[in-house]
């Protein structure tokens, strides 16, 4: 984890995270309701959960519909939008998708690269000089050159999706060799690796440079795995979700922001640990409401309240009894 | 639960299991290896689990296929078998099944239901005398009829499937109202309560009776849930799983093996998340081989040091931190 922090907890220097990624407007429609046009995008998700923890600074394309509205939703936790290049007549990105029943299923009905298809990263020196860095899911040459801008930071995860192994793949493994974590979905490490189980794919990642890798798994939780070992951690336990969107996105924010502000005054294991906690927990109130409505209230109270339940969910302890061999 | 009891451990009665359920030959092919005739069933799985922690009684119908070697498998292990009906004439149930690249795709080639078709459960004294019932996966009115035989049962765990949420839905209901325990595969919950997540699914079943639901969720592990509280855990991870088949029967046996042994000696809400525990660890050693393969040659040591193990993969420590809001 590069140059840990190892000052007292009150007085050590804020570090910054950085994410690039999309900044989008998304349409939805779940069985439990629809909407037209919300606030959304990888890098905003992101922002919003990181923001818990840390400063955070958004780079990342928009249009002129991109109002001071949307400005707002981000300022209002303190997010960083100095960084969001304004596209002169230019739209914003947009996706439209549709969720079945089980909410496992997504559709996707219509994706509008318009500003983000000749997206350039452009990163301000503050935004360079980030001590962490979130290369959310684009194309993986930009996220590699956005890598290499930012020479100092200690710490670099990154996300991506099943379209960059099928149609990118040499790049994508360039890009995972030059980064600290690499968060994906279960079924895309396999497909990534080509190997039949969590464990085996975990490993070839490694292989390729990575110390942590982070296996997203929807609805199941997630999994970390280091050469310390291994941790499984379950979703938190909803009675209903109205809108997954987002869900990974966010847990990636509240992971990477947990370790941003915490690396170095924690023993590596137990920091990774409950960076997972943190995540997760802050995902599952970005599911109850459709965008980014409930994270915009949410408290400290609330993510606090909700890491104790998946502590007290999750334990047990063994104890010696009588086998029968 | 029932009457539990408590005297001193070393003494105590020892507890007898009955599972009524099938008894097969099954062919298997994985992208691992293929094998053409291998001892399983619902009822065999279950039985060398539970073996472990208790006395297990089989009950089930063979044919004159079954010989000297299934029936040493599991007396082996002390199964008795003295309530496996063999028909005379006929042949043992026979199931043919092939699994994707995943493992979690399983296509299903022939099912010859043989003697299993006109299969009418006889119970002996003894079998009706258990104090702990568990009713893998048949028609639900021969469930309800074991169910009935077996008045003195303190502990009763029924699984099903969704062929009979299909076509027997009602009969279903009526024998999980009559069950302390309805194990099943997640996505047959909310397909049996039409209910959207597992949480309100369970609910739904909490109502119908059971006081304890465990949903099975395969390669992610099981999640248990009674009025008390939830309680999620993963499987073991492994490296290679070489065939996934009675992974779920064997999860079931080692549960409901440790909760025959264990009810009374231990608070109910450790008792069961140890017996989810133990029947993970036992159910991740059948994947690891064809058939019984693994489970034949299991010794105590090996068990135990997967439970400590996934209690490892599994815990995590919340810390009093800063959240900014």
């Amino acid at each position: 984890m590069g140059r840990p922090y190892t000052g007292p907890l009150r007085f050590r220097a804020v570090m910054s995270v950085t994410v690039v990624g999309s900044i989008a407007f998304d349409q939805v429609k779940t069985p439990f309701g629809e909407r037209k046009r919300m606030l959304g995008g990888s890098a905003v998700h992101f922002a919003l959960a990181a923001s818990f923890f840390d400063d955070v600074r958004v780079v990342g394309p928009v249009g002129d519909d991109f109002g001071e509205a949307e400005y707002a939703a981000l300022r209002s936790r303190n997010v960083d939008t100095s960084d969001i290049e304004h596209v002169e007549g230019g739209k914003t990105f947009f996706w439209s998708g549709e969720y079945g029943w089980n909410l496992n299923d997504r559709e996707t009905h219509d994706t509008q690269l318009n500003v983000f298809g000749d997206f350039q990263p452009k990163l301000s020196d503050e935004s360079r000089a980030a001590d962490v860095l979130f290369l959310a899911n684009i194309q993986p040459d930009l996220q590699r050159e956005v890598r290499e801008q930012c020479v100092g930071a200690r710490f670099v995860a990154m996300d991506s999706m099943n379209l960059w192994i099928d149609v990118a793949k040499d790049s994508l493994i360039e890009t995972i060799r030059g980064v600290d974590c690499l968060m994906l979905n279960d079924d895309e490490l396999r497909m990534l690796t080509g190997r039949p189980t969590l464990l085996s794919a975990a490993r070839e990642v490694m292989a390729l440079g990575p110390k942590v890798v982070v296996a997203k798994q929807g609805e199941y939780g997630a999994a970390l795995i280091t050469e310390e070992g291994l941790f499984f951690l379950p979703a938190y336990p909803l009675e209903s979700v109205l809108d997954p969107t987002g869900a990974g996105d966010t847990f990636a924010g509240g992971f990477i922001g947990y370790i941003a502000a915490h690396a170095g005054d924690e023993p590596e294991g137990h920091l990774l640990r409950r960076a997972m906690a943190y995540g997760t927990a802050i995902a599952s109130f970005n599911v109850e409401e459709f965008g980014t409505d409930r994270i915009q209230r949410l408290t400290r109270e609330e993510i606090v309240d909700r890491v104790d339940e998946l502590q007290r969910i999750t334990h047990f302890q063994n104890a010696p009894i009588e086998l029968r061999t």
